[in-house]
């Protein structure tokens, strides 16, 4: 089985390396960005190419969402397999006449940070059975989470990530911002972050909410909005405090 | 040097805890909550009372805020040293004659999760240098993170960690309730939220956003919107991504 990773962002960058240390063949990197693909292409030792995409069995398609279309239609081969890795298309919108599938890595990538793609779970969807077990147990190779999922699941699955981990990830930029202007070092944080998180592998979130708005101290509440001078944080944290408030019915 | 603890709540049971692990001798917890305080007393051997205060060199006030002024009223010892807890209050609303202080461990506590308390920063800040160095030096013995910080800088870390703690928490709450109406199991999510705090050990938050408003993605943003169903989940929705595209000038 040959396969070929097009794209040269996050996702393509680790798919690719998470098949190399898997002992995967990855026979061609193809995308349009040569800066970039060359040097994955170097570190990785996988040949690339930015014109000639390579006759394959199975194409990954790991670009942004809106040069999926555009890009799968480059594939001209009819008894390839080829599959998207985005949690918010539909396998259909995969545009040629070969065979359409979806392989959804659930994870947020940094080309910077190494990551151990073991514990990943990776959603997979194919048009039949026997490509949903193939990618299912290529993923297997990878990755000791593995699931199918359709596109009205995974769609559901995508939003859920965006509130677990962009959302929360852009609160940590907002926080560092109100410590940056106080010349407090965000390192101070660092402890009461993990154990935020650390906290959720044993409680419900629901469980282990703790701070001001869930023990009802308007006091605090007051103290704090007087003491934000910024627009949008204030209406963040107006906003995160109702829905906490409303969560247990204070 | 004998310390008392007053409270019966989660920092409250972790001081009392971190003390005990850390061979400094606490002669008493006390509260009005006798249940809880008597779970504590037994699981980790202090004697405890409800209502005779006893004679201590060190008092710990471990209550919510807005108990703190009346608790610090019934301490009558005036050579003693008396601090509270709370990352908003001033030493000031300390009602007695005592020296004053703030002993501020800037952490997430639940009962039922284990903590490493070396880990833990502390903020001291006390009326005399003696004081201040005193309780530095106490706090040294329970965490390798200890610093002085005034009632000012106290509040903006307070407000910091509302961000970075209890909102994140709240987003894990929110995106539990989002997976919970799909049937999806949370712990589908652990792997990325675990990435998502890990990431910031080694990247600035800013520059590890990820995910659609970062990408200025309308189509998803778009799509997720028409998912929602629930107002106040829309709302975080809508105001989260709107807050990524203006970091980013999107």
């Amino acid at each position: 089985m040959k396969t070929v990773i097009i794209g040269s962002g996050n996702v393509a960058y680790h798919l690719a390396k998470a098949f190399k240390q898997s002992q995967l063949g990855v026979s061609q990197l193809f995308a349009r960005n040569a800066k970039e693909l060359s040097k994955i292409s170097v570190e990785l030792g996988i040949p690339y190419s930015t014109d000639f995409l390579e006759d394959a069995d199975l194409y990954l398609i790991a670009v942004s969402d809106s040069a999926v279309a555009d890009v799968s239609s480059l594939i001209k081969k009819e008894n390839a397999l080829v599959a998207h890795t985005s949690g918010s298309l539909p396998i259909e919108v995969l545009n040629g006449r070969y065979r359409k599938a979806s392989f959804y890595p659930l994870q947020t990538f940094s080309k910077t940070k190494e990551l151990d793609y073991s514990k990943i779970p990776f959603f997979i969807e194919a048009e039949n059975q026997i490509d949903e077990k193939y990618l299912s147990e290529l993923a297997s190779i990878i990755s000791e989470n593995v699931e199918t999922s359709d596109y009205e699941k995974r769609k559901y699955i995508h939003l859920t990530a965006v509130f677990a981990c962009n959302f929360t990830n852009h609160l940590f930029a907002k926080a560092k911002e109100i410590a940056d202007a106080q010349g407090l070092p965000f390192r101070y944080f660092i402890p009461l972050i993990d154990e935020t998180v650390e906290k959720i592998h044993y409680l419900e979130p629901k469980a282990a909410q703790t701070g001001p708005a869930v023990r009802g101290d308007e006091r605090i509440l007051k103290l704090h909005e007087a003491l934000i001078t910024d627009e949008e944080q204030l209406k963040i944290y107006k906003l995160m405090n109702e829905s906490i408030k409303k969560m247990y019915h204070l």
